[in-house]
């Protein structure tokens, strides 16, 4: 059950209203988000929803039967919007592209990979400065000075930035420099991240566990909603199968159940999803048949060169060429 | 390694090509399709494939380096094309679509499902007589009775009919009554029933298993082209995993994989792959945007009272917009 | 709900029974087996057993709320025991070996594994004949010839057999040269073998599909017993999961479980489960402790030169040490 | 390759080192742990390693094909021993117990537990006062204070403890309250956490991800042991699968593989490994004769009433039963 605040409500409604939730047995969690203030109630008694309703200082309220509140359709019909300034706006109705290399490894790599998004007219680059990596002793990321040179230039060509964050004291050490924080899917359930991004004021795009479940993406995005960031984005992005043909599968199931259940934007990410270059193309078209509200892809300009993931990066011609089908894919969906 | 045979090569020649391939230490089988006659050679050493290919009686000569042979695009370039006769052909660059009940229940039921199809212009009926059903006490097919009233009304419409086979047995028995053999999934491995299919001059369509690979798919496939029927469709079906949000988890990355790796037509049923109704449209569309030659869909007068798998199943309403959003889609596609 | 019947019960009363089943809305399906005649009844509704219970010609009356009705606990309490004669007996307290090669290969062959088997007190000989093989080309067993050398040697020496029957045509054909049927993981679900083993007077061992639930196993031993055939054996032979360090994953999980649900004997496969010789002892002893009835592992006199399954398969010296730690394993479970 | 140094190597030696293996290029990360000084080396080229072996300043080399290899077993023949101090040893050759409740509850809580373990010989307790949930309105434990209270008591009865650690922030917190930290498998990945865990002087347990393989969770110990830290404890705690009757899969396969590839010792749980109450004592003894070196089990005076866990916990009854029966099982297995 989810109870929103009037606003203004005093000290004695609050108490009271408190009060009358304790006695029907249910625990409840203030959540203050930018936009609202409200009481996330659980418990498992049945009891007539009015008697909580017509108390004073209550705005609105909904039953949510789901083990996520605050992430659920039940709750929130309209659709989350993402805004990230300067017209570049996520939100169902659009298709989002955000596109770059794994890692971020130079100046003269990120300002081929800017021209290459802003040729094709695209306003999001994803490029890693830390990296989760299997083994101590693979490459780990640039860090912050990659980052900071990463931010100079994307700024100078009015383009965005999602990376990963990998720790607690890394959320606002990288605060400045980008425009949407990526949990990783080694992530997906690390719940103190989680409540950290739930503290700051910049979206967080949660990639779905290696094997995660649905039900565990969307209570991962209820952490961090429950903190008071409501600007969530959910991402699948493979999951770990039996079949060994590909990296991962991409699990496009997942895409109409997410945006049936949840008003958060989805996005897909089929080059970590199938992890072979000459398949993220079909993938991709796939996913935003599925309904996607975004892509996220690996480009680089010589993939085979890549400092990681280079067998499902694509080149910048195969990636313009996807970026136009994509478009025009999503055209022809919005169209039916 | 595949040599395709002269048509008229004697017997000279024969016992010659047969005594060299032994000497190198491979093992041959005949295999004589409708089309041609080949040897599939198996074998692991590494010898100049010219001294094969230069003998008298050789046509062609082609090394395959995967588990299975003849269903490899690396031998067979040019897509396999399935006509069924009266202008229905099943082939790349064309987008098949059968529709029908899970069950085939009644002569009342056909006869409503066939005016659905013709009034959407869909030429193949899907419709279950023998039912593989976990439990021996469910509903399990009216058989032979409902397969023939199945032809009866279908030939009538010009209609092909799939329908699936279970045992041996079955396969001569139905013979005369279907335009394509169903191999289900629980099947995809039954071998026996596989070379038997493989001695019939009907089309047979191959479902993936529960969890089965891709490479076991198409090694099913080989059993049946190796027994001399070519006449061949692969089925990407939903496969199992940890993810109980969906009856099964629909693997869209197996359609350009097996378009790929094979010369066959790919087909995806979305109903079972993600076995809720109101996500099987977009995930038909996510199939066509992924390569598949065709959608199987099961639909239903009255859904709900469906004899089986009712809520995975489409209204005529919903599939009537189904369909016409799937040709729009391939017709994009095509023009991408 | 299962009714099992007065053994003289009389054609009225029988009507009348059939009656009250219907008028309750339940369905049922009569079940004789050598044992006893029941009516295994389904339906949803609740009413009050003793209404049934009551009337004449019912001997005994069983709910049974799982999906499986005569193969689980609830209705049988006592353990099934199968005695294949000669004092060679499988039954929960007693702990059966079954070894031998994974495909019978030559008359050599079976004489130097029955010599190890009579050497080391096991009565009970496994060896293929018919192989399912993922690859046509692959090496698909000696057939009835090679059962029936399989089956003088073992004869000769007080050895009984158990061995894969693949399709319903081979059940009559194999019947007088085997003890016990094996139903194949990837015939777990080929339920028209099942319906004909349920016809059979042998006992049947099912084991559990490549990535078959628990559910699954014990619907599929429910069709070889609503045929009629009480003799039934469960085999846990590992399963599909995403990890690649072994072939598959044994399922110790599986045992403690299908003990508790069902009465039948249930029997741990460590070669298949594991697939690394290395390891197959301490799986079998694993198996032991989790609560099999029995164990069934791969031996060869020369596992490198096995037709098949040699990576898996033990050598005489390997498995006659195994032999006597499983049955010191087994015997301190009996002690504990 | 793995070279260990001579404990008085020089710089220039030391330079000299380096530079030789910039040479054959390979990448080194040098290691010092308490016991010893390394050059981790990883590269793919071949050379002589006695080129390597032979510098002065050198005191062994091995080469270890493997992702991870400090943990290997190619290098470090005999196996690790962990000893926490007051004869409370966890190594190849003993059976370690661990056992205590899911969650830290109370004093009183705490101290039935303690007393239950003392009369039963067990020196370690578990029990969890940060605690990973999937919900953000689950109880999180006690924290801070609740480990204080855990370690007062425990320290005053002789017991070491094991308990989680989720964050970075908590590794110096948690430090002089605890004995074994434990990573959790949602944190098994966490490479950050584990970093920080190898720059401290206290055993790490860690568990294997929910779906992670035998490989990931080697690189994970690798992680640790590489920055310092080789106290280092496996767990195998079941994995994901798509069998839906038990809460995970108890992976034992995973036992004899990780005691062949690693020196660690190997520690299974099956409490949260199958989730059910029941089934826990079957599965401990089959993880004792699968080779492990200790069990970790979830105990409660009343598990019905826990916080976290109760379904999968045991009572003291239960868990007094077990524990003799584990000893007696080991005993045997050392005997064969």
């Amino acid at each position: 059950m989810i109870i929103q605040l009037e606003p203004n409500i005093d000290q004695q409604s609050t108490d009271s209203l408190l009060n009358s939730i304790e006695q029907i047995g249910y625990k409840s969690t203030p959540v203050n988000t930018h936009g609202a203030n409200y009481l996330v109630c659980v418990g498992s008694k049945d009891f007539d929803i009015r008697t909580i309703g017509n108390l004073p200082g209550v705005m609105d309220i909904h039953r949510v039967s789901d083990n996520y509140k605050l992430v659920s359709r039940k709750w929130k019909v309209n659709p989350t919007s993402i805004d990230l300034g300067d017209g570049v706006i996520i939100e169902e109705g659009r298709m989002a592209i955000m596109a770059g290399p794994c890692s971020i490894e130079s100046e003269e790599q990120i300002e081929s990979v800017v021209k290459h998004l802003v040729d094709n007219d695209v306003r999001i680059m994803r490029g890693g400065v830390y990296k989760p990596r299997s083994s101590p002793y693979s490459f780990r990321g640039l860090g912050m000075d990659g980052l900071k040179t990463f931010y100079k230039i994307c700024q100078a060509n009015g383009i965005k930035i999602i990376t990963e964050v990998m720790q607690v004291s890394q959320v606002e050490e990288m605060h400045d420099y980008i425009d949407i924080y990526q949990v990783g899917s080694r992530n997906s359930q690390n719940f103190n991240l989680l409540d950290a991004l739930g503290k700051v004021d910049k979206p967080v795009l949660i990639k779905r566990g290696l094997s995660g479940t649905i039900d565990e993406l969307l209570q991962s995005a209820e952490y961090v909603f429950s903190n008071g960031n409501e600007r969530l984005l959910l991402c699948e992005r493979g999951i770990r199968t039996y079949e060994k043909a590909y990296r991962n599968t991409l699990d496009l199931n997942a895409v109409p159940l997410l945006k049936n259940k949840s008003h958060l934007p989805v996005i897909v990410d089929p080059s970590h999803g199938i992890g072979v270059r000459k398949f993220v193309e079909p993938m991709a078209l796939a996913g935003v048949m599925s309904g996607a509200d975004g892509i996220i892809v690996e480009v680089h300009e010589t993939p085979e060169k890549a400092f990681s993931d280079g067998q499902q990066t694509l080149s910048f011609a195969e990636s313009a060429k996807m970026i136009e089908k994509i478009r025009k894919t999503f055209e022809l969906r919005q169209s039916l």
